[in-house]
């Protein structure tokens, strides 16, 4: 009855890769609490990181207990809108799913509110981020995943009924995760409003600086450490052989898929920093590192079936889409604190109509099918492939935008009259750290009389 | 007499799992060192810094001479107190251990004497520091070690006698290394006494808030990142199928330890921001992390064993247990600057005694004897499982704190008489770093005089 | 024509082994930034933070396009000099080289940028950085990596015609790395002079420190987590057993190289302890670092070839060559603001000369030959191995000193006498930040007034 030496050995390869993928996508989590504390001023520090702590706490709990049923619970009885099975992991370990797949899919999860936390940052009550928080986390995001990524989903790549004969591509989620929180960001920020003193009284918008470049830098890094968690790890498995091909398999498909992550990031990086020089003429650290992070969301639709080349082109565009919404946002008085709706959404969106440009019919055969010789489906337009893919990553954007509108437009919209969403202006200049917190993040001590050399307190001490 | 292919593969599976879980762990000696440095005041900051990186390098040394001797050393003419073998690595590797082994249990090492430091944090000599870090990292916690984890200890549940027919099950850590690094803070700070303010002339608590709170939550995410590595990793072996059970093996009981150790956290989390929202009416960062970390070192005892929803009754117990036991500190005037005794001691204490109550028969068996079937043992007296195994649990709860008692308990003692150990008030009063280390963590170069415009600074420079 | 179940094994877990180890490689990325950081001036924090990013994304785009092929493109034309094939991961994957090998060596390329951006800190105009960093990355280091690490480099101690019968051994790039990064450096701050203010009217040094303590030490332990990838990770692939032990393959010599790492940085950095306790009076966490730092950078070119005693003597001398090579430093009136030049390049070629005297016969023949049984070669001198590997490791020092000189040398001083290297004095005294990039890395937002509690705001309010 025991297992074979084989089920073993390929059950333990594919265990470690997943779970130390799983732990990378874990620090991304990290990579946002310090991205967006670096990014708001210094009297909201505390509020962010906290939201970003209780992220993923209050995430794995609703997680475990029902947005991974509502994700992954196919079974006989299965629908193509939601799963029903797995509530509190019954029935878990099975045939199909162990434990190192939910905690990979955890680690998602928590990355969505860790997205739209930074679109309503620095004037949101913390009592409202919870509502928010628990809802997209454990059933907005969770029924996107569940269309696209189980095998009974409507939109899904893999079901037995393919959508325009294809199914949408969105290997690691440019759409699921980054549009979902994107465009949830969106609405809060919509119907919060800008921040006080973000523009003028004619209308002309004032710069808020983050307070810490280093911060935002260290958030950035780390965001890239778990990307190579994010889009190489969504193979979730990598001892697969290709049948198509002499001498690959998921392995080689993982280590394309690296690269083309790196490769698309650091084109939309330079390229933003040469274009915001020419724009406002100064190397600006910041727009560098948005410009990373926004080829990177761009790129996570098709990471894993574009050719290396792709990427660049993909990240070329990316920069100058997130360069143009923050733009059009400046215009319309839109006000994102950490750009998320503009990064995360616009990149978002570019990225699943980017896949079904340039998605190569080989890698999708290898990434869905094992490279099973004669599969036949669409691939990218521009490749050849024909409307099938593009159509089915068109109505994907187009599904999820609505979604995400109807479920958490209301919500928000309700917190709002409810007058439990947005703080007061009093509380909003003095800072949400000293007004639901406690304190600021950052504590001088100058009740101490720092002297500067100790010498100095010797003789203060002698003088007194 | 080359080595076979299946044991190529098995050694190779089996070094990267562990070598990659060591690096996590030795991850945590960062999130100690930001932790920690967070937690005190700016003036100390370089000082706590300096023995966290101290710690790790002297620790490296002193692991490598005698500790790991120590802890794993055992041999024909072993014995169940004290190991005796493999100093300086000699006869390493051999059947039993390979260079893995040492570098996973090193990087366990260092961790202890990380916890001790905080406990003492603002107020201790560096070069009594020195002496205890090498003294509890060479001796006293590699003992401890020998007693659970070596196949020869008394108290293991690997060894032919067990105690209670049981023996204690720590598997990652709860007791061996939170409790002896509790216990050893709480003498350090007993003997040491409260920090200059702490308390007022009327006995009542001062707050002396941490400097920073985003370094806090950096170093809380990278311990929970760090405790991917320790928890799931205690397996050291992924490659392990089990024989009661169809398909499952190590790498199914990992994936459900990484699942017990999120959920633990995370529940204590949660339980700790809302407990202490009623108790003192806002949201806590600084809380919720603590808490977060005191259901890890709860869970670290039983993760292996014990089902999900059993994690999450461990760590909403670890959050009152820590919650009390910081009531209980102010009321007894007991200055901890990081909560390391009520953290680490009273979550670690209580995660031995969760062990005993919920551990699953199945789970030990699979965990401890890769699931042959027959094997008898006692396991969580809630579970049905008898008094063994909770017995066995107590046993250890009360000869670690016995251990490290009449260790450290002295050390400290001969350390403050001899006055070696506690700074004066003077340099209290101005700090470590500036007394001690040559100057701030923090320069900001006010001599400089920095325009906020480079057009300022031109016309300053016209104006001379 | 599908692959077999062996070859798909082995791919896996060296695929799993080798991408892991790139992304701790790239992490190293991340320390680099937040060392520099920590080590300049507050005023120039964002300047150095973008080069380091900046570093990453125009590395990935050089290194894709022509620096890999150079380094490793290999082909029936090649030349020992530089390599011709694979510009643009053309013909990549092939029986050789697959997308994770480029994706490791990518991350290795982007570290020398970063070593020599410490050197030049805090004084070079950014357009300036932009063209060295492209041209280290993209030309001078691949160079290096051909002559060493490809099959076809004339110091390479795997190509058909060994240097002196041996070839050079430097496994991880103490050379190819550290010393090319450090001697470009050299010339980078050689040329450009002292930071205004760093020697004073008498030529005495002024000590210029940097603005956190905290950033030093948190990229200290992060590039210590990352050269566990560096080090180890060099290896490539662990499924390798030897022919010459029973037992023991690849995995074994990976888990002692982690260990000879560690040990050499740590007795590194306590011998910097108390060294320079003993010079300067007081124990200082930034020496420390550095120290350990200096460690590591040693021991990378025989970590995998010596024994663990023996990479103690490593770290103990290299310690002593970065305090001597810092006091000469001050003497000559040489400025590198992150002591780049001493710890890269003293270090490293220390690192080379070390290995030429302790490398034992079976590590070698193991690490370069699988253990075949009959191989000689020479190896440490002092280990009784002749003077075959002492030769070419002296030769490999020189010449890649040479190589270095003759072309980033021309090229700082091109920029010099263009008058493009080097920021005016203004700029300089303002700083980077506010001059180049559009502001400061942190911000205080004092024009808003923080009040210190909430109570005093409303007070406030009231009283207008």
């Amino acid at each position: 009855m025991a297992i074979s030496w084989e089920d073993s050995v390929t059950n333990s390869i594919n265990t470690v890769y997943l779970l130390f993928s799983a732990y990378l996508v874990f620090v991304m989590q990290l990579g946002f609490a310090m991205l967006c504390a670096g990014s708001v001023r210094a009297k909201n520090a505390m509020n962010i990181l906290l939201t970003n702590v209780v992220d993923a706490a209050v995430g794995s709990i609703s997680y475990y207990l029902f947005g991974f049923a509502f994700a992954f619970g196919s079974g006989l009885d299965s629908n193509p809108f939601i799963g029903s099975h797995f509530f509190a992991l019954k029935e878990i370990p099975n045939d199909t799913y162990d434990y190192s797949f939910f905690l990979y899919q955890w680690a998602f999860a928590i990355a969505v509110a860790g997205i739209t936390s930074g679109s309503i940052a620095e004037r949101t009550q913390f009592s409202a981020y919870l509502v928010f928080s628990f809802f997209l986390t454990g059933f907005v995001y969770p029924i996107v995943a569940h269309w696209v990524w189980s095998s009974t989903g409507w939109l899904s790549p893999s079901s037995s009924q393919l959508l325009f004969g294809s199914g949408a591509i969105d290997f690691a989620g440019s759409g699921v995760v980054h549009l979902v929180g994107g465009i949830a960001g969106f609405w809060g920020a919509l119907i919060e409003g800008p921040r006080v003193g973000r523009f003028d009284a004619f209308g002309q918008p004032v710069p808020i600086r983050g307070h810490s470049a280093t911060l935002v830098v260290l958030g950035t890094f780390l965001l890239w450490f778990g990307w190579f968690g994010f889009n190489p790890g969504s193979f979730n498995k990598i001892l697969v052989p290709y049948m198509n091909t002499a001498n690959q398999g998921n392995w080689t498909s993982i280590g394309r898929t690296a690269v083309t992550t790196t490769l698309a990031g650091s084109t939309a990086g330079i390229v933003t920093l040469f274009g915001r020089r020419l724009i406002i003429g100064h190397w600006d650290a910041l727009d560098v590192c948005n410009g990373v992070l926004g080829g990177f969301v761009a790129i996570t639709s098709g990471c894993s079936v574009v050719e290396p080349w792709a990427a660049i082109v993909c990240g070329f565009f990316a920069a100058w889409v997130l360069i143009g919404l923050n733009i059009l946002a400046l215009k319309l008085k839109f006000d994102d604190p950490l750009e998320a709706t503009q990064l995360h959404g616009g990149c978002g969106a570019w990225g699943l109509i980017f896949t079904g440009l340039f998605a190569k019919k080989e890698f999708i055969v290898q990434a869905y099918d094992a490279g099973v010789i004669g599969v036949v489906r669409p691939f990218g337009l521009l490749m050849g492939g024909g409307w099938g893919l593009i159509g089915a990553q068109v109505v994907a954007v187009l599904v999820i935008i609505g979604w995400v509108t109807i479920t958490m437009g209301p919500l928000f919209f309700a917190l709002c009259k409810l007058k439990i969403l947005r703080i007061s202006v009093e509380e909003e200049m003095a800072g949400l750290d000293i007004s639901s917190h406690g304190g600021y993040a950052y504590v001088a001590h100058p009740e101490e009389n720092h002297p500067r050399f100790y010498a100095d307190y010797v003789r203060m001490q002698d003088g007194s």
